[in-house]
């Protein structure tokens, strides 16, 4: 690969070796495009003189200083990072540090030397080479992953909140409900993609004329990923005969709610497809967007968030003999990205919480009171969307953020469908969204 | 049902209306066994006088102070218990409010008035009554099930770090290794919960005398429960051809790690038969208690401890073209119940984990010296535990606990084997070790 200060825009860079409260020194020095910068102005080399070592440090630096020592790099499109060196050599993009075919670490993390520091740094054209001073390895990184991968020094504080704007609310207009033609799914990654978009984007999804057979619904449902069983089993396509011991079995009315509260990882998205209703009436189904429910408890009242946000609940499953499932830990109702602070997933079964227990009575207080709002909003009529299944278009939503119910009914219904695991929904839609140069780019 | 004070011994209850801060009066009227409180004195009532109505409250009571009025209940065995009367309400035991078959909440918690308060409350022979005041319901709950449901006032500190006794460590000595036999686990529950008990106390179990066949081996792993799928399909069967692009199917040498840290939620068990190993040597199997490797980093270095215990890291599986699957939030390397303080599971997968980008550059160097210490520990030659695998006899892990690894081989290795969730697994034990009964106690 060229050296690249031949060519413009490049990127700049700069190396620094100390303690992390080091700043940018002010008289960093410059040349050509590569600024080079060391706290203390004992040594300086420039990222063009590939070969130029630095002067041993002096003999008062610390070992806390040697750690880690930070590399400054001025990306293309005029951000800057800075990562310290282990990070660096441990994350080291080359096909010998990540296997080019798993895309999995060889590099062992703990042989790297704790004081590893660069020797030479060298801006190419599309990638930062770094050869290290003390294991003999060169690393590469291309810019455009350093940009992905800056250090998130303002992680987001433990009580932040945000609402991804990606996730758009859909009007109570069937006209408005998001919908893909069975053919298009079936015959097109590209169909996939739009599917998917909108599971994601609005939180479900109708497919127009599907056969009305379980054998098609299945292959519909594959498009995505593969199908989750439970013990309940795979792809499903039952009557409301209660042989399995879940109201959802009965011809009940459900109220809004999401499903497999019970499990550590609860189902990611649902589909449901309704063969044929005979000798009978009733049953519409129920959609709630529990995360538009959640910005509007957001607004109303904060305090009643922040209880939802904080404490844990349990489910469990017990109305057949050989199950009693319950997830691995208690979780709250509204749950956040630790990092980004954005809700990712709501868990609304009341039907199968356990009894709180991990409280104080006044906690215990807080909780219900929140929970009362929280349903208030969540059954306001403008939140509900109702609608009527039919034969031929199945309904698909995300079980991570929209409640699902149905009113009572009688006749026999018959209806199939099944679950998907949320990490393969995402990873398929990632992957069509974006293209996997770009998703992986990210990793 | 007679009423229980005929016989001893009684549980006795009491029940105060009042604020949370109100302490038990040490006024309190005692009458036969009904212990009855009421802060304030201004009126008791006895739970022997089914019948006999609290006083009004005085004029002066605000509305916080009628808020959750809380029951103290003093149980069998010498205990008490104190519970709001909307949680007593929203947990009703009877056949109405909890589906006889489903055992799925059947109450409309937010219809339930937000000021309830008991009207008359009952002790008979083996639970307690409650009639209330003001929704026209009577409610009933099991002295057991009360005492199950002690409320924890004392839910645990943020940091706290406990270690559940039962987990028990296997000492270096293949005599010592938890062994049942394939056919005692085929044709009784008793030889499935013996398995499942050595799973869940040892980490790990092998089944001895087993068919060397995958069909033998699913149906021994189904006894458990249903296999759970991933991307790289159900139960396996396979030879180190990489025709699946992760390191687990070339012939290299793989270090202690755990499977599936790239899931929200990681497989829970997994099964290795190997089923021939033809023309080749090596292929030894590695696993490492990472629980109590994890204790002895508490004794260590806690400071390393909590690093490791706060710090969420994430991982990937990209080594596929149509997959990048990535859990849906960092978690922590060793992870807590939030309530208990108990350690439940470890995830650790240098290989599949992503550059850490949620964090300061001090916070960053502060998790790789902690990763440092507990890749140290885990590596230690007592820790580690090594065999040869053999047809014939199938080893099963708990993937939440023992890391698992192998040497290097030559020749051609067939294997099969499985994963299966750790929510189900833990369902299936515990029924099997307690009953039905009991575990449907604690729901």
């Amino acid at each position: 690969m060229p050296l690249s200060w031949f060519k413009a825009p490049q990127p700049q860079l700069s190396i620094g070796v100390g303690p992390w409260s080091a700043r940018r020194v002010s008289a960093g020095i410059f040349y050509n495009r590569g600024r080079v910068e060391v706290p203390g102005g004992f040594s300086a080399f420039s990222s063009l003189a590939a070969n130029h070592h630095p002067e041993a440090l002096p003999r008062s630096a610390t070992r806390s200083e040697l750690d880690y020592a930070p590399v400054t790099v001025d990306l293309p499109g005029g951000s800057t990072g800075k990562w310290p060196s282990l990070w660096l050599r441990d994350n080291c993009q080359c096909s010998k540090c990540i296997h080019p075919d798993t895309r999995q670490r060889l590099v062992d993390t703990f042989s790297i030397p704790e004081d590893i520091k660069p020797l030479a740094v060298r801006n190419l054209e599309n990638h930062l080479e770094i050869e290290w001073a003390n294991d003999g390895h060169t690393s590469t990184y291309r810019y455009n992953w350093l940009s992905e991968h800056h250090l998130n020094q303002n992680s987001s504080e433990p009580n932040s909140v945000k609402f991804s704007p990606e996730r758009q609310y859909v009007a109570d207009d069937p006209k408005t409900y998001p919908t893909v033609l069975f053919d298009e799914v079936m015959s097109s990654d590209e169909g996939v993609r739009k599917w998917t978009d909108q599971i994601y984007r609005f939180g479900f999804s109708f497919v127009k004329g599907s056969p009305p057979t379980p054998e098609a619904t299945e292959k519909l449902l594959e498009r995505i990923a593969f199908i989750r069983p439970t013990h309940y089993g795979g792809f499903w396509d039952f009557t409301s005969d209660l042989s399995l011991k879940d109201m959802a079995y009965t011809t009940e009315g459900l109220g809004g709610h999401t499903d497999t509260t019970y499990f550590t990882d609860p189902a990611g998205l649902q589909l449901f497809h309704m063969l044929s209703h005979t000798n009978g009436s009733g049953g519409e189904s129920l959609l709630v967007d529990a995360f538009e429910a959640a910005k509007t408890l957001y607004k109303e009242d904060p305090e009643a968030y922040r209880v939802l946000k904080e404490h844990g609940v349990s489910g469990h499953a017990s109305g057949n003999e050989h199950v009693c499932i319950q997830p691995a830990r208690p979780f709250p109702v509204l749950n956040h990205h630790p990092d980004t602070g954005e809700l990712y997933q709501v868990r609304w079964n009341n039907e199968d919480r356990k009894p709180i227990v991990n409280a104080s009575p006044e906690e215990i207080s807080r909780w219900y009171a929140a929970a009362r709002k929280f349903n208030e909003i969540l059954t306001r009529k403008d939140m509900e969307r109702w609608f009527q299944l039919e034969p031929g278009t199945p309904m698909i939503f995300d079980n991570w953020r929209m409640l699902h119910g149905r009113s009572p009914f009688s006749g026999k219904r018959r209806m199939c469908g099944g679950y998907i695991n949320h990490d393969d929904f995402m990873s398929r839609y990632l992957l069509l969204r974006d293209g996997r140069e770009k998703v992986l780019g990210r990793i």
